[in-house]
This record gives C-alpha cells, sequence and structure tokens, in this order.
C-alpha cells in the first residue's frame, strides 16, 4: 500500500493525516508545537510523529509516496522560510531538513495556499479559485489551473494586508495603516462594533455584552439589533471592495470564505454579495461565493495533494 | 523554415509579425482594423494577409506553426469573445473563425495579457511579472511561471477598474465610481490637474497651456511648478497603492510599466516607489520595477509565444 502525509504546522499545534493512493484520509492526529529553543524541535517532533506511524503500521520507507507541510510564513521556491515569528524560526530549510530527517519526498507551502488547495480538492471549491479565512486575522490562498499560486517569494495570498483605507490612523499590526485585517477580521469587527458603540449613543443590546465578540455582533444584528446592522453592513461592504479587487485582478470561478467568521454563514455571503456588484469589474460579476467545507481539515488535505503535484 | 504568425489586433489597426523558428522577428506590417458591419470583416482581412504572405513567400501550410492573435476584450478558455464594443463584435469565435479561413492552429488571448506575455519573453519583463499599462486608460496582464494568466472567462488582469476610491463622486467609463483609470491614466492625470486648477488660485505654468495633457503635467513638474508637483505627487500615491494591492495578492518578482504614460521614464517609477513600500505588505517589498522596453511590438511579440506554449 502506498501513503502518503499531509502536515499543518500552526502555532499550538501540528495536525497530521495519512492518507491512501486513492486520496483518502486513513487517520490524523496532533501533536503539540514546541516553540521553545527557537523551535529547534518542531521538525525533529514531525519526523519522530510520522517515523512512528509508519513502525506502528509496518509501512517500508518505500510505501510512503511523500509528506506535504504547510507552514504558517512565506515558503520560497526551494522549501526554505526565511523566518517565521510564530514558530520562533531564523532561516530554515524545511524541505531538506525534514527530508533528511525522515527520508520521504518533503514539499512545503504556505499554510493559508495549503488549505485553500485543500477547498480546491477536496472541499466546495475549483481549480480557479481564492480561499478567504475570515479568523482572528484574514488570510488568503490562490489556486489557478489546480496549483497554488505561490509567488516568487512564497508570499502570495496575504490578502489581510491589502490597503483598504489609507486614510485610516489607527496601526496595522503588520506595522502599516488600514490593513484588510482591521475591518474584516473577528478583531476588526469587533473594534468596529466598539469604536460605533463609543462614538454613539444609540441604544443597543450590544451594550449589555461584557466582552463582545464577532460572533455577538451577527447574534444581534440576527435579533434585530440596528446597530450591530450598521456595523455589518460597513463590514460587509469593506469585504465586497477587498474581494472585488481580489477578482478583477484574478478572474476566479469561486471565492471560498473559511475561518472563524465564516460560521455566520449565509447571512455574510449575501452581505457581501449585496455590495460586491458594485464594486467589481463586469468581467468578473459571475463570481461565485462559496462557504468553506473542510474546516480545520483544510491544510493537511491540501498539504498531502501538494506531494501528488 | 518554420514560421508562426503573431497579431495584435487593436480598434484602428491590426498589427501582423511573422517569426522564425529561432523566435526571430522576420517580418512586420500593418493593415486596418474595418469596424463596419459589426466588424465582420477584420478575422477574413487578417486571414487574407498571412496567406498572402505565405504566398508571396511560398511557405506552405506546413511550414506554419500556427497563428496567435491578441484581442482588446475577454477570451475565454475556448478562444471565444463573448462581445468586444470596440470593434463592434457579439460573440465571435476567435479561434474558429481564423482557424477555418487559414488552416493554420490558432490561439487567442486578451491583448494585454499578450502585451504582458511579450515583455516576459522579449522585453525587461521576467516569468513571474505584472505588465501595466498607463495610457488612455490603464491595463494589464499577469504572467506566472511564464504562462498568462486568462482567468476563468478571460478577465484576468483588469486593473484599470479595481476600485482605488470608494467615495469618488464621478463616473468612471465602466460604470463604476473610483476606478484605478480615473486617476492613474493619461486622461486621469489630466482631469487631476485640471480639477486641482480649477478649485485653487495658485499660480502654475500649466494655466497658460491650452490644453493640458498628462505629458505637459510630467513637463511642467520636471521644470519645478508645484502645482504638477502637487498632482503628481496625488498620482503617484494612487499609482504605488493599487499597484501594493496587486502584488500583495500576486507575489510577482516584477512590475513593468508600459504605455503613454510610462514615456515619463524614470521620475515616474522613482515617484511610485517612494510611496510603495508604505502601502506594500513586508513579504513583496522587494518587487523589482522595471519600464517596458517593446513598446507596441509587445502584443505580437506575446501572440506569438502563445502558439508556441
Amino acid at each position: 500500500m502506498q501513503i502518503g502525509f499531509g502536515v499543518d504546522l500552526g502555532g499550538t499545534t501540528v495536525k497530521i493525516a495519512v492518507f491512501n493512493e486513492t486520496e483518502e484520509m486513513l487517520s490524523k492526529w496532533e501533536i503539540p508545537t514546541v516553540t521553545e529553543n527557537n523551535g529547534a524541535q518542531i521538525l525533529p517532533d514531525i519526523a519522530d510523529s510520522v517515523l512512528e506511524y509508519c513502525k506502528e503500521n509496518r509501512i517500508t520507507k518505500d510505501e510512503v509516496i511523500g509528506l506535504g507541510i504547510g507552514v504558517p510564513g512565506a515558503v520560497d521556491r526551494t522549501g526554505v522560510v526565511a523566518s517565521c515569528d510564530n514558530l520562533g524560526w531564523g532561516r530554515t530549510d524545511v524541505v531538506q531538513v525534514l527530508r533528511d530527517l525522515t527520508g520521504f519526498p518533503v514539499k512545503a507551502g504556505n499554510d493559508a495556499n495549503m488549505a485553500a488547495l485543500g477547498e480546491a480538492w477536496k472541499g466546495s471549491g475549483c481549480d480557479n479559485m481564492v480561499f478567504i479565512t475570515l479568523g482572528t486575522g484574514v488570510g488568503g490562498g490562490i489556486v489557478v489551473d489546480g496549483k497554488p499560486l505561490h509567488g516568487t517569494t512564497g508570499g502570495a495570498g496575504e490578502i489581510g494586508h491589502m490597503v483598504l483605507n489609507r486614510n485610516e490612523t489607527k496601526l496595522c499590526n503588520c506595522g502599516k495603516y488600514g490593513c484588510v485585517e482591521q475591518y474584516c477580521s473577528a478583531t476588526g469587527i469587533v473594534r468596529m462594533a466598539t469604536d460605533y458603540l463609543t462614538e454613539s449613543t444609540e441604544a443597543s443590546s450590544l451594550r449589555a455584552v461584557e466582552k463582545i465578540t464577532a460572533k455577538a455582533v451577527f447574534d444581534a444584528a440576527a435579533a434585530g439589533d440596528v446597530v450591530a446592522q450598521t456595523v455589518l453592513e460597513q463590514v460587509y461592504a469593506y469585504m465586497a471592495e477587498f474581494i472585488a479587487n481580489i477578482c478583477i485582478v484574478l478572474n476566479p470561478e469561486q471565492v471560498v470564505i473559511g475561518g472563524g467568521v465564516s460560521k455566520a454563514g449565509e447571512p455574510l455571503l449575501a452581505g457581501i454579495r449585496k455590495y460586491f456588484d458594485q464594486y467589481v469589474y463586469h468581467a468578473s460579476r459571475d463570481v461565485e461565493f462559496k462557504l468553506a467545507t473542510l474546516g480545520n481539515d483544510a491544510g493537511v488535505y491540501g498539504a498531502f495533494k501538494l506531494i501528488l503535484e
């Protein structure tokens, strides 16, 4: 039997999945991401874990097609990460280190690009799509003709830091002003709601909420709260604007939205759609909006798919 | 001898070039674009012209690798243009019609994408680049790993209609508000200068110019005119913003700028660069800016390159 590994390396856990030659997931598990000592143990831990799986299941090296891994940073064309703050890494040759430790063929890519590839392959996506994760931050991955678009230095799809409001006076975490993330992430939605409540005296059920979350804003809006609805209209317009600009550049077939904020579901897509047509160029007006379906598994699916290419 | 044709179909003329198997341009000429009768004569005229070249040069059909053509509109994956206002065309199967008329293998793409491919191949570009034409309008073409990015319906790279200023009150030709073209095209530069002169009473050499052109604004700025310099700073900031957003999405190696406005040369690149870093995400900060070098020939080079793929 031929098998392959898909690995999704995150800041707190590493997700590992095993697939067989008919592309079925056989097993998946997690190990902690040990970031101490500049993350020196992360790749050895992954190697140990997959080698142990092979040993327990009496799988020889010849039976392993390879290991694909998604990393939370820019991965260049040779599989090198220049640096990754979340993991404590400086320059790390992910592909070579894992190849040396396991003896398997290894490929590496950015985690958001891997999640995009996973959704394109086994989720709700298709071969020409933009995957957008609206979570604590905003990430993105692009798939063109079934392949992930890495970019020259592995930095393609960092759409959370497109400029959306050049007049913003508050800094984004990245050091710029007016990035997508400042309005369209869960954090951004909370900030916009909090600012609105501070600046106005309108009655709102949100005033009674001890700690406002993006979910609280969506729930309040669904229950008829006018302030929450007003804030979400602003958010939807911002989302529509940056997604329209991406679609004008790429002319994709689908936009697939995942991440925690996407749990708001169809009302989120309808909200974006409401403003999308006024921002998009006619050539890309027919793009289809969908919700992601693989959840946290998208990354391991995409990482495994990478080694099939 | 094997030869191939590269054709650049424009609204007033059709440029046709012949290349040999070592990719040298042997000959080029132009024929008028006859838009009467909904452009019914355009493709037959092109076919006649290339067949006549073959006859005069005693080239048999077997010696023709193929014909590539760039069309001023979105071309889908099968070579069909849904409509093209400039040419008077409704739905036109460019590839099939030209194949039937000539007997050659035919491929078609969007003209801006073909120009991008030409610059990537024989001009100042490289295999991962964004080509931007700043002319009467603003167009763009994207090359990824040496291949043109067409998009799902042939509409990729229509960057002249990205949203740059959502608060704009004047309509763009496309029916939207605040498009890149309204600020960064030659027409946009003239509009911004004219608006500035109307709204202020500052002295400016431009007030003595009968008909302000983009060139006049660049010339006045170079000669020290403060109003012209102020207008150009606004233009550079707008250019930097939309180019940064494209780079954040694609992470290209180069941005190559062509079109009439690019005749302003190095000061234009320096002006854009001045604002670029404040808008771009760090992953794409190292992109190289270059001026296009093929001029009006970029399209025929790219169209011929398309048939080599």
